[in-house]
């Protein structure tokens, strides 16, 4: 039996008016709820979730949408079933991001970490979503105090062995370490590229805090037209990509766009289909005023592969440009 | 029990093998697998599948990866549930893509479409992933001459109540719609834009096909940034974003890549930090020889949201433009 939730409907015609729609009448089947069931609040969309009892098990029902759904297991579900479940137990998890070096890699370069404290209450887990790989380590203490004090000489060994190649830590993202280098020198940033065609741009451009830091991104497909559109000279047809051609193109939209960092990733891309053994070679380069720093890489795995690795590359090299670390390590995505 | 798949072993060290990669020994336990179990095919990782009984029901299990147990769903499971249950039923699933049309405007607009095939057999449904909206006809019959039979009298009325508003069909994407209209006229493209910062030219530079259509992309984040990035004169501080100014913005910048055609977007972003209520104004202009199409739109919900709405605005109206529809329609999304 479905009774009408007077509470959501009020929420949804705020959510509406806030957005300045009117909502359309069919929205209140979105507010007719099992009888006896406990609303679950969904901050971020119209439609809620409830909670109910079906024999001796507790049912939590939300939305399908991926991040509606992520949102409210997290506020609304997992602390209910903490609370439910009685136990006196902090959990806390503690995250490293990396890139370049895959999930097996990490897994033997961190061998024995988690033993470190010998009671078992730290465990070792990992997330990989190419280009990037979360490590986590997930630790149970009787409090806060007691969880911190067993984290403190594990996450000390991960840095320690991971080295170069963390990127950022728990809510931190690559993007936004980048921005805050360039922020904390007042620097500014051109961004040059050919296949990735703007999505390195895009993990930047839009942030809080961008607007001050991010001054032009220019896309081209091909190296003759990268060339005109930071105002070089057109190579010849027959110019291959070098490293020192993407130099050239770094500094010359540094010095078009007053800009005092310009990145260029200029990718030659294999021909045909796309496949698993398709591939790009990438030259980048990173300009400053008096100096440029490149590498060259090539990546295989087919064209997203080869477009995600390419952007990750970049915007990696260009945070370890900023921290002082070197742009050129051997990584493990590339081919050699 | 565990017993090793010299199957999937020999399937991994392949795949490494085939990214220039030397598989570290600790892959092998993912070789490792139920004693009696059956191999689940993974074409795109390293984690294979497996399924076996436990008491009455047949179990599936597969990588965490969202890309990969899509893919296995699809490839390997959903056939053997099909096999299993017997049914001899022709299942069809029919896709409209839309933009602009909230989900429970087009519910409404398309009631008692399903009612014209009359036992049932047609259902209707959405799924919403904002800026754009699915909506889904299921079709069931004996065979696919059956099914298709069904299906025609309601496609056909979908089409003609969502008219403008469907941009492209099942497997069609908005983006590959619009390269093809400018391959078709052997068009070219160059996109301009300041807040959306590179995600426009990010989702049509890098697809096949995009290297001969594809000519420039520029982004900045402020306008006077972006006009001299197209070699305008730089509006003084007081200018603030018009119709006019993204038109002039268009045809310079078509003018200065030699494209046939250009698209601007640009966005005047609200002040202060996100919220729901946080908007911006666009004004988005397309520039062919000797014309100038433009609109100006508000969009509110957050940061997120604009940029979202104004990448898919943006690209919906170059679709609309090189289609011949109108570019100027009242959306659902927009504030007025």
């Amino acid at each position: 039996e479905l009774v009408f939730s007077a509470e959501w409907y009020a929420r949804m015609e705020d959510l509406f008016r806030r957005r300045s729609r009117v909502m359309p009448p069919s929205n209140r089947k979105q507010a007719m709820l099992p009888a006896g069931s406990e609303l679950l609040d969904n901050p971020i969309g119209t439609a809620c979730g409830f909670a109910l009892d079906i024999g001796r098990a507790r049912f939590f029902f939300t939305p399908g949408v991926p991040r509606e759904l992520r949102r409210m297991l997290e506020a609304q579900i997992v602390p209910r079933l903490l609370a439910r479940s009685g136990l006196q137990t902090a959990i806390f998890l503690k995250r490293f991001h990396s890139y370049g070096l895959g999930e097996s890699h990490v897994d033997s370069l961190l061998a024995g970490v988690d033993e470190l404290v010998p009671d078992g209450s730290v465990k070792l887990g990992f997330r990989a979503h190419y280009p990037q790989l979360e490590t986590k380590l997930t630790v149970r203490g009787t409090d806060l105090a007691d969880v911190r004090a067993k984290l403190a000489p594990v996450e000390q060994e991960v840095r320690k062995r991971l080295g170069n190649f963390i990127l950022a830590e728990d809510e931190q993202t690559l993007e936004g370490v980048v921005i805050k280098e360039l922020a904390d020198r007042h620097g500014t940033l051109a961004v040059v590229e050919s296949f990735t065609s703007g999505q390195i741009a895009a993990r930047i451009g839009h942030l809080p805090g961008a607007e001050k830091v991010f001054r032009r991104g220019i896309v081209a497909r091909d190296l003759a037209e990268v060339q005109a559109a930071v105002g070089l000279e057109r190579a010849s047809a027959a110019d291959a990509l070098t490293r020192e051609s993407a130099e050239a193109v770094a500094a010359a939209a540094r010095t078009l766009t007053g800009a005092s960092h310009a990145l260029a990733v200029l990718i030659d891309l294999d021909d045909g289909p796309d496949r698993i053994e398709f591939g790009g070679s990438i030259c980048l380069a990173i300009a400053t005023e008096g100096e440029v720093a490149s590498r060259r890489s090539r990546i295989v795995g087919g064209r997203e592969w080869v477009r995600l690795g390419a952007v990750e590359m970049g915007l990696d090299c260009l945070r370890r440009h900023l921290q002082g670390l070197p742009v050129v390590e051997r990584i493990d995505f590339e081919k050699v």
